[in-house]
């Protein structure tokens, strides 16, 4: 591999040379001195007097880093314009690979993993194609796939952006759950053209996960694959937060004394992830719903041009409460916020009913920060790392797929969803559970298994189990 | 990693069982005495007197296997259907993974390769697109892409089929040049619907290799996709055919004491390998060139429903020969077959003139077999392995890719490919050379870098590098 000694530690120098007062040896010599391996120069821009160039050079430690800066800063000619931190280090050359699982050291191997021999095993997929989910990667592979038009808090910042993300992604799903994920990132941002391309790259994939895909395209995006595809598309957006959310619920629920049905929630912010949460929340029996978006609560006497909210406001709120966010919060148990930082203070907080249970998960700044209500709710949660009770759905995603793909489920149903937020909430036992400790940690490793185990238990009993596991089917034996 | 077990050595037995006489316990602990190890299940059809099941046998050896299926073999009521074999076993889930470049330990590591560091990189390519090539997989990964419609000598067998070619590929685009592969095989065998499709996923890739799409749909498929891509898409069944080719034919015309220039040259089979073909030697200087197909020597006197075959009389056969294969192979002094098996005889080679050069590569039957004609021709190649010359386009794939990667061409022209001929026939020294070794093996290591550096120097050379890397940049410095 001529590239392996990329590999390794390294940083990018971006350096400015004054081509008459310096050339590039003595920057070069002043590197290999203070200890450092130029790997490889990318000329930027270049003029008569100037050119600015890239130094990528191999390190053992970050001391290193800073001997090597210190001697280049000492010549004259010279100026650094940028060298770059430990997180682009990370990002260099992307951060997964694609490799072999068997090595082909010789003829025989050769011959076997291509041609002549691989022949026999197109031939027995061609005459019976359910084989490709055991004799190719469609068993344990997902296709990530996103158009960059909603990416993190960033907006719509195209594919190429969004790869970073999406590749981050593909990490999580091998190292969680074991999971070979692929980040497709596409030039085009047209709901049929999206369908388009991802039906048709779709053979080699056991599953789809849809991801920072802008509301409301991503609503018809997945209603449609689901229906014209055999195998899970899951907008992890909307489903991942939900079953989350709704795993941390089912915990708050139990330490604030009250019940799904009986308790009345509020939902700011009726975009994917506001409704999805909604749509487990209904399927789980909450009652007493309600949306608020900027109109203030969704009410069904009322007519919306967005036909989601239309749609919302039909299945919600049957008191037909109607008024602000704050006018509707009075008296509510939960409050739940997939909107923006900071709409709500203390005060607001102090109107809802005995016992608050406060989800401000709106990111990076929640709709109320967790340390200025401890005192008076229940339980408060939010999407950060900094304060107890982070809902990720970095909890959801590998496990509910290791699940669809070990069943071979056709979807990932709302049941599947259920039985995912159920495993995640009881992997913290009665005793475990406080008001700080109402979901696990991402590196608590029973939840994808718990999770697995579940979600592969309703797929079976919902009849879109392809295949039935042995750990799900010892009874059936 | 739940399906760790999985990854081992295994094989799957897959029985029928008499549900009245045997129950599946027994089986298993049959098996378990054996040494087997049970891990997967799945349950093929059943009814109430038979069951049929799939059942995956972590073996630790061949021996082991032996000693299982006995056992099993001696229980009343149960059949054994099929026992998957080592080239079965090896396609088992695939033959690729996607990994993590660093793992993922703890909430820090967690914060950089996703959020809310990630959010960082993902500004710094939407603010720089070019960066897209350092922080993201870009610059390592090629997708390789197939409609499935003309796979080996398979024939339009569809996506799924084609997956274990693809993979198998993605395997030798890692080992021999350290190019990330992913295969992607489409639902759909529709012209435009590939272009868009494969424009719609660029992103993520810097570089598209085309593989056993069917003429002359790949043409159009390539040239266009040339054209409106900045990365290179290269189709291998023809480029990587006529790069070896030529290769082999360098070493050959030395041997017979040729040239390629004063050569009667006669390619039969004037579809998607035999147009690249000749492409290329014309490229290379050769100027007696006849193509022969169904209808006989192509000849720009004729009026052909092909408008590849028009367009290739125009530019070949100066002395407007006309005529059958047999005819116009009269005289010639080198033979190259990209057609059918067993299309000439001894007696046809003994036309052709003093010395000939006979590349009879029609797989998995050349032309005509190599041992017939020993005694008579300078030099023979062939496309198999069981015989010396055996022109491989895994020869060229990797290296051609992996200098495409790294100098970032926007294109694999053809001087590009004429430079990756030279460097695979240049890697057989003068001394090294005889009738039996024109072509190098591709375990020779030497290869791809012999590639990598002249395919570099000629995009350079050429305009279309966007990179100078180092070792092709050194007197620029």
């Amino acid at each position: 591999m001529i590239q392996r000694n990329l590999d390794g530690n390294s940083i990018i120098i971006r350096l400015e040379m004054k081509t008459k007062t310096i050339n590039f040896g003595e920057v070069a010599s002043a590197i290999s001195i203070a200890g450092g391996d130029i790997v490889a120069i990318d000329v930027i821009s270049t003029n008569q007097d100037v050119t600015v160039r890239d130094l990528t050079v191999a390190i053992t430690d970050s001391e290193q880093n800073k001997r090597i800066i210190d001697q280049v800063r000492k010549l004259d000619g010279v100026t650094i314009i940028n060298v770059s931190d430990r997180t682009f280090l990370l990002h260099l050359g992307g951060k997964i690979e694609i490799t072999p699982k068997t090595p082909i050291n010789n003829r025989e191997d050769l011959s076997r993993v291509y041609t002549p021999d691989v022949a026999r095993i197109c031939t027995a997929i061609a005459e019976e194609p359910h084989k490709a989910y055991s004799l190719t990667i469609k068993r344990n592979t997902v296709a990530v796939v996103s158009d960059g038009s909603a990416v993190l808090g960033l907006g719509n910042i195209g594919p190429e952006a969004a790869m970073p993300v999406m590749e981050g992604k593909a990490m999580l799903f091998k190292q969680f759950a074991g999971v070979d994920a692929f980040p497709l990132c596409l030039q085009t941002q047209d709901t049929e053209e999206i369908i388009r391309t991802i039906k048709a790259i779709s053979p080699a994939f056991g599953g789809i996960n849809l991801e920072d895909i802008s509301s409301p395209r991503c609503f018809e995006i997945e209603e449609r694959l689901n229906k014209e595809l055999d195998i899970p598309v899951f907008h992890d957006d909307q489903h991942g937060t939900a079953v989350v959310l709704y795993a941390g619920l089912i915990n708050a629920l139990k330490l604030a004394g009250k019940t799904l049905e009986n308790s009345k929630i509020v939902i700011c912010g009726i975009g994917a992830a506001g409704v999805a949460c909604s749509n487990i929340l209904l399927s789980a029996g909450a009652k007493r719903l309600i949306g608020v978006d900027r109109d203030g609560a969704l009410v069904r006497t009322a007519v919306y041009d967005n036909p989601v909210w239309q749609s919302y406001a039909e299945r919600t709120n049957p008191e037909l409460e109607e008024g602000t966010l704050h006018e509707v919060l009075k008296g509510a148990d939960v409050f739940i916020g997939v909107s923006r930082g900071n709409l709500l203070t203390r005060e607001h907080i102090l109107t809802m009913a005995k016992d608050p249970i406060v989800f401000a998960m709106a990111n990076p700044i929640p709709e109320i920060m967790p340390n200025v209500i401890e005192d008076i709710v229940a339980v408060a949660a939010t999407g950060r790392s900094d304060y107890p009770n982070q809902i990720n759905n970095v909890l959801c995603f590998p496990g509910i797929f290791r699940a669809a793909l070990d069943c071979r489920a056709s979807v990932i149903n709302e049941e599947m969803k259920l039985a995912a937020a159920i495993a995640i909430a009881s992997s913290i036992s009665d005793e475990e559970r406080t008001r700080h400790y109402i979901i696990p940690s991402v590196f608590n490793d029973r939840v994808v298994k718990s999770i697995r185990e579940r979600v592969i238990e309703a797929a079976i009993q919902t009849g879109v189990a392809r295949r039935f596991p042995r750990k799900n089917n010892e009874s059936k034996s």
